[in-house]
């Protein structure tokens, strides 16, 4: 694993969960680190999501991440808000860090208010759990519907040396990042500015994060939040570096984002939708999401079912601009559609083969336009029906 | 029933659906009828709906419907056109009515093309089903996925006399009407002028049938095409009659969109998903969709779990205006969620028995505006994921 220099993780089993499972996880930097956050944009913004971005806006540095899942914290009003702070007050103590750099982020069932007495108890073991070498046992503590954690690490060489960037989250369902629809933290030992930071994690979230989907559903506290703290000793200074720095970050969220769908509840698929020639990329966008959430694509996906009329159906209905003439449809490669036609041949011996392997490309022409929008999207199974009908059973 | 006068109904099998079940159907009026007809949105219309369209838009009178199930005829190109416009030909010839008089629709696997050879052989066996009281045996022949037939007739009194209406409807899956995704027919034995009937389809269709979801999906082939063809010898010539019929007509109509989402794929409860005080008609709108298409709310009614996160999550994604702490959330009439904070109380106690029912009404407030929306939407289950999987196996 590539784990930045000056970072600690740590976690324990707070019974937020059942079955002693780990729910409580942390991540400290030995030094303040400049941080940079992309949260949800839905208007019910959990208690640790309205907190971050309180804090971020601050503009000072911060020394960690305090991250519970089993419960979301979010449309808990504000009781929540007072509750969030106090886990921070509580957590600080217990890790010695400034109440007001420690960033918190919740995940879980939404609407239940925290149990205090859970949080106290929990301090100590949390405290004791802190090592450079536990961020597997952090990326497990923030697991809920999750069937694996998920971890990227990439190491970069920069003029001055190298750097490392190590990336966590979690999130299996409500899944449809307009933001980003889950948690994700992101360490790296580079030292950059914040602005660039900033800018670097935005970019790069807008491109990988926030181009999968599950099941439409944008939660209440996603959040990306990526700490840099500068104890590798090594700069980045100039704009190759900058260059080289956010596509390692690009890299890291692009492994992040597949785990993810990989990972969807029930999952079985992963559909690499890459639609081109649109417009614009808002249309582009438009078309991948309709075929993307589709329940009819994504029951087909898991029926290895060439059911092919079913994307362009989607594509039709999308509010995308496109002359219905000009749509292509290739899937895993092989020409499907054109013209208004299907193209000849027996699509179930061509397409079957495909259709039965874990990742598949459905690749959407709209026309010439220089719009385009690449999305990864899962299938719909009946496992994720018996997840979320007994979740919170 | 309230059957129309001067109307025929009939159907056979004609080897489109598989196990010789009725997948043909016709209705005849005895003269021609005043017609109007509302469709799909999406982008890729149905060759039927493309014909439908433009023989609507001559403005002339028109004899009846021709329907199959099996095949969509959707995404067929120039070829499935001139098959549409063959099976009108072949029908005219059997049913004895002008071929240009005779309204087409199709509905099934959409990409694969007619065996025109089926077509010709079902002509005789069509021909001779056609009685006054088979409209049951039409209403089975329209089915694809759907469980039951769909019918509702109303007879209504005017100053002149009693008219009768009767519609029929077929639809379970990819059903998202933006206009109406499924097939409906209605027959009606007013003397009507052609643009108050148009009208009063326009107004009623978008507020029953356009206000339902199952999956989201819109299909290419959703038409509703109503006739009324002054067999009853009753003129609807005042604002005071065309109000009956036109409450008639949404009565007829309202109810065949509840046995759609009722007859949802794989479908166990009905959700009525009721909301107001919205900036705008469309913002309601907005939620309502969001709420009844989110695959978590859905799994949730599957489940009777009162997970009232979800609603407020889906409702906070929506897109619509409003502000999150002006959100009010009923279930069942018992109030759950107000001013950003869950009301005290039991909500697994409260909510339990309302969410075992099959029908549970959702009252979300987004402020004091005058915007509103109500849709029927259906769960989320199992049955869904199999049916769609295995679709055309």
């Amino acid at each position: 694993m590539n784990i930045p220099k000056g970072y600690r993780f740590g976690a324990v089993a707070a019974s937020f969960k059942k079955q002693g499972k780990l729910d409580l996880g942390a991540i400290v930097s030995d030094t303040p680190a400049v941080a940079a956050g992309v949260f949800t944009t839905n208007k019910f913004k959990a208690a640790p999501v309205l907190q971050c971005q309180e804090m971020l806006n601050t503009g000072r540095k911060f020394s960690g991440f305090l991250i519970n899942s089993g419960q979301a914290n979010a449309c808990t009003g504000d009781l929540g808000r007072a509750n969030c702070r106090e886990t921070l007050n509580l957590a600080a103590k217990a890790l010695d860090v400034p109440a007001d750099e420690l960033l918190p982020a919740s995940t879980g069932v939404i609407g239940a208010q925290f149990d205090m007495d859970k949080w106290e108890a929990a301090m100590p073991g949390l405290a004791q759990s802190m090592t450079v070498d536990s961020a597997e046992n952090t990326a497990k503590a923030i697991m809920t519907t999750d069937t694996v954690h998920k971890l990227a690490g990439v190491t970069v060489s920069l003029a001055g040396g190298d750097v490392r960037l190590l990336g966590m989250c979690k999130g299996a369902g409500m899944i449809s990042p307009k933001m980003a629809t889950m948690l994700s933290f992101i360490t790296c030992d580079a030292a950059i500015d914040a602005a660039a930071w900033k800018a670097m994690l935005v970019d790069c979230v807008d491109r990988t994060i926030n181009r999968v989907t599950i099941d439409g559903d944008t939660s209440t506290n996603d959040s990306v939040i990526a700490l840099a703290n500068g104890a590798s000793g090594v700069d980045v200074a100039t704009d190759e570096d900058r260059e080289l720095l956010r596509g390692a970050l690009h890299t890291v969220l692009e492994e992040l984002a597949y785990k993810i769908v990989m990972d969807a509840e029930g999952g079985t698929k992963v559909a690499f939708i890459e639609v081109s020639g649109a417009q614009s990329d808002a249309d582009a966008e438009l078309v991948a999401r309709a075929v993307g959430n589709s329940p009819l694509v994504k029951t087909a996906l898991f029926g290895s079912d060439p059911n092919w009329g079913r994307i362009i159906c989607a594509a039709g209905y999308s509010g995308a601009e496109f002359a219905a003439e000009d749509l292509k449809l290739e899937i895993g490669g092989v020409l499907v559609f054109q013209n208004g036609t299907p193209e000849p041949g027996d699509m179930d011996d061509l397409l079957g083969p495909i259709m039965r392997k874990r990742d598949i490309v459905i690749g959407i022409e709209l026309g010439t336009g220089p719009g385009a929008c690449r999305l990864l999207a899962s299938d719909l199974t009946r496992e994720y029906i018996s997840i979320n009908a007994d979740y919170r059973s």
